[in-house]
């Protein structure tokens, strides 16, 4: 039994490592993300009904309905919404994912993420701003909505030339060479967002005789950005994690997602259902002006990063992030990530440790030795006014309990 | 006494984190560098007789003959070396600087560094190629010097008509952000070098429209290598030294260089005398085919990197470098260079301290703690094959003995 456990997790955490994100486009989600429609927008956490979109959430669900010209106000969004009208649906359920609430409506622009290796996409809008009013962070106003224009009306027309002038830009090389320049890409993204404004140097130059001066914005917009690169982290997060989804037995979690109610995990061998529990316990700081009070859990796709073995599991790369704690607590809380994933990739190396990255979080490891997931983050502003607080937090067990009941229901104890 | 000591050094220390290095082009040495002539070969170390340049670093300097065309040989070189038909000096006289041997002949190309603050200047080649068959290095053949062509001839122009259309390219911000990314800037100059093209990428989008063939060649070149920036930042280190030299009573190290016969600092309130003693203590690993007795000091002046608080003084910044040892000893021995220093520069923050860099090395400290400075550097291979070892080294004593006692007949005894 266990050993079939274990071949089944050989086999899910070498697609995990194996994918190959490529950026291949930039498009209108409508254009790109199956099952898009005009109507539709979707957010962040495992599938929940209207409903439970609430507080924040619901906010920023209805600031993108006002950015898409589908209501005038929130009250008539909350009709609409109400009514049926307009819907929205979980990111993950349409090979998408996003940064905090993820709101993403028809006509933003998407990152068109490619696994090279095993042909699957992934989708994700892009950022339009320097933390901390960031539109997905529930922001909103005549600021964010200029913002928002900008990047979909001028810095993603470029990208998407480059990257098909360039037959893709690899993310892979950029991943791996950023982890060695203090980023571990989940709250830290300085390295990667160079590294990427880089590698799209030589299509850029390509593209700039027919869009010099959109070219040249673009560039100022990349070069003074220190977050851009998450979005492509996170686009390269879903196709890989969706590319290690479904393998039969698996007990590796593919997938690690909140709403504004609860956070869920979804297991390699456990098929398309969530498994849901509490929120995960913050235990960083708050910046002057926020505390525990103010805090919310508004959505969050980017756990995956750390489903793939970055963020909270590749903490000791990024010294240089602030509210980190101390040097022995990082280290030490990132070194425990080695005992409850199946392997180590090779391909992602943590300086500190001169050792690849911890990769593949396995719920029975997870069980056995009570260490729960350590995830790197923040909390944002209950009232929208974006961040709270940044640092470590840890996974509340209910998820993963709840998964390993179902592990064992299926596929009998061990 | 004392405390007219930590005035002075409280100036030249001030003066030398005070700096601003800005690239502000890029010519040829004969146009620029102060008292190059066409039959003047410039090399490292402090300054020497003819007869003390021998061995590889005499091999270097005859190398750089052939390429400048003043012989077709080496005999033919070493017959007008001695017969005065062709000159050499050392950098540091002539506000330049180099790595390695720093062979600099009258057509190669140089960065030229103006220093905002105080307003002066220094100089530097640009580097051709990764490790190890660098042209500074004793390395030759035709490979080397088609290489070198390349940087002279399409590299160089390119740099230099972005830096003048950019109206110069400030070095500090690049060198902070590079110190949060994992280089320490002697060893390693990875991020240095990917954030030095990314500043360069608006003026190189100007520049590009008469030079587009040649703009995409200079930024293939700098996106494959991992240590061009080191030369940008031996020309800031250099015009930061000259900045905060000449202090009357300062005890603080404005220069650190080594040819092939010694190792010779500089001492801001000792005038232009050099200090000599032994080279310092290799500690590092040897490569694969490369032992104890193929290494030689070939010439390096890149040790003013850590006289301005970077190398090995930043040494727990870069646990990304290879043979650095366990990350206990690397941190261990940074630590103590705040034992022997003035400050603390708090622009440049080692993310694992949390503190800016031990800055400004004071001879009287050196002897009274018996601290030798850390040096992070590597040593040649004596047969002109390139690099022997990287890794940590140890100043020898010799110098700061020699500078304390020129300290104490001066300014007499504390």
């Amino acid at each position: 039994m266990s050993s079939a456990r274990d071949e089944a997790n050989k086999i899910a955490f070498q697609r995990l490592v194996s994918a190959e994100p490529v950026l291949v486009d930039v498009r209108p989600a409508l254009e790109v993300i199956p099952g898009m429609r005009k109507h539709l927008v979707l957010a962040s956490g495992p599938p929940a009904p209207w409903a439970d979109y609430t507080g924040l959430l619901q906010r920023a669900i209805f600031n993108g309905a006002l950015y898409e010209g589908l209501a005038s106000s929130h009250e008539e969004a909350a009709r609409r919404f109400d009514a049926g009208e307009l819907a929205v649906e979980a990111l993950q359920t349409h090979s998408a994912t996003g940064a905090s609430t993820g709101v993403t409506t028809a006509s933003m622009q998407v990152y068109v993420v490619e696994n090279r290796a095993g042909g699957n996409r992934s989708y994700c809008t892009l950022v339009e701003s320097n933390p901390p009013r960031v539109f997905v962070n529930g922001c909103w106003g005549d600021d964010v909505r200029e913002r928002l224009d900008f990047v979909n009306k001028v810095v993603a027309p470029v990208l998407g030339a480059a990257a098909r002038s360039a037959g893709g830009i690899p993310l892979k090389p950029i991943m791996r060479r950023a982890l060695g320049m203090g980023d571990e890409m989940h709250t830290r993204n300085d390295a990667g967002t160079q590294l990427f404004l880089n590698a799209l140097v030589p299509s850029l130059l390509e593209v700039a005789g027919e869009m010099k001066e959109e070219v040249r914005q673009t560039v100022r917009f990349l070069h003074g950005n220190t977050v851009a690169f998450i979005r492509l982290v996170l686009a390269a997060a879903k196709a890989t994690l969706d590319a290690a989804h479904g393998v039969e037995r698996s007990s590796m979690v593919t997938g690690m997602v909140n709403n504004i109610k609860e956070f869920g995990i979804r297991v390699s061998g456990l098929g398309d259902e969530w498994f849901r529990g509490p929120h995960a316990d913050f235990l960083g700081k708050y910046f002057p002006g926020s505390s525990r009070e103010d805090e919310v859990h508004a959505g969050a796709e980017s756990w995956n990063t750390e489903a793939i073995g970055l963020g909270g599991f590749a903490q000791a790369a990024a010294l240089a992030l602030p509210f980190r704690g101390t040097v022995e607590d990082t280290v030490e809380r990132n070194r425990k990530m080695y005992d409850i994933t199946i392997g180590v990739n090779n391909e992602f190396k943590i300086p500190y440790f001169d050792r690849g990255t911890p990769t593949g979080i396995d719920i029975v490891k997870v069980m056995r030795t009570g260490i729960r997931p350590f995830l790197s983050g923040g909390v944002m502003r209950r009232d929208g006014e974006g961040v709270a607080g940044v640092g470590p937090l840890v996974a509340s067990p209910g998820p993963f309990e709840a998964a390993m009941a179902a592990y064992t229901r299926r596929y009998g104890a061990d």
